[in-house]
């Protein structure tokens, strides 16, 4: 069989739903779940193997959505929440009960990512949420115990599965945050030389 | 024409030469030149689009091989030799007069990349060193000019010259660095749950 990456990958996922208006996250508690209201369709999903992000147990990879912040309001039960690790530039607010983490948010002004919040969409039983599209830090599963030798099993389960592997973020999302770094420090545009012929 | 990748690069590069014993890299100071001599062959060579590597001017991308720091020992006028910036995780001397960059090291006991040197071996003018095998943080480039709306040609041109792109390093070096870390802090080795039948 192969390679277990997320359960909500393991089989292929699912297609997320036109006019998608958004959806509910709820904790893992019996009671006074926290809750969690997302408006609108994540901007992104994908799996991550770094290892600060909530998953599953026993789950080789999380699987992460973002938005903006904007998008993202606390519903119920916000007293249950607390900051994992408010030195990390993504303040992960997970129910101190249950251990879900509700929504991870950037508040750094000056940072590319400032204004995000990443959540986890199988929080919700709402159906139509984007699947992920990609796989990102994908070497660092090593850290949180994977085996180093099976690491070109997971690549290839993961392409098989349509997740392209990185081991930072996608070339898209890179771009952007290099592109934000440039224009925050004002960087000049230069000349992109071609090869004389 | 394509878009200028770096010099030795642009019109593909020179095979490495089998049982290649090293060479010697000289600045470009028209006297007193430092020079520094490389036992062996590189253990990989790579371009790199990060701000901080040396590069001839109006190159987008710079070629850095790495070796064992044991491997590297400057031959003449190690006093024109100056650290860059002494809080880098790569402490790169250069030819204070010339600029150009000689070696950089790790000198970081504990971190993964302790105890090898970085070069450039179009320093060298000995024939049969390794050609680059990737593209290291191509997203990079942005940071220091390039245009983001340019970085599809440049991934596609990367390609075309055989040199993966990545925006961090290669996966298999990704991989030895996660492998490095998880050992030092006596990470267990997890058990791989694969999708049941
Ligand atoms: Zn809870
Ligand atoms: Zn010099």
């Amino acid at each position: 069989m192969p390679l277990s990456i997320h359960p909500q990958v393991d089989r292929g996922a699912k297609a997320a739903a036109a006019n998608f208006t958004g959806g509910n996250l709820s904790c893992h508690c019996a009671d006074r779940k926290v809750t969690v209201a997302i408006k609108g369709q994540a901007q992104f999903n994908h799996v991550c193997g770094c290892t600060k992000c909530w998953k599953p147990a026993g789950s080789l990879f999380s699987q992460v959505a973002a938005t903006a912040s904007t998008n993202v309001s606390v519903t119920a039960n916000a007293d249950k929440l607390k900051v994992v690790d408010d030195k990390a530039l993504i303040q992960r607010y997970a129910c101190a009960q249950c251990g879900v983490h509700m929504h991870g948010r950037v508040n750094r002004p000056g940072h590319p990512l400032h204004g995000f919040d990443f959540f986890h969409t199988e929080l919700s039983t709402d159906a139509g949420w984007a699947p992920p599209g990609f796989a990102a830090f994908v070497s660092s599963i090593i850290e949180s115990g994977a085996d180093p030798e099976r690491m070109g099993d997971v690549r290839a389960r993961l392409r098989e599965l349509g997740l392209e592997p990185y081991d930072c973020l996608s070339p898209g999302l890179m771009d952007f945050i290099a592109t934000a770094v440039a224009k925050s420090s004002n960087v000049p545009k230069r000349k992109m030389a071609e090869v004389s012929g």
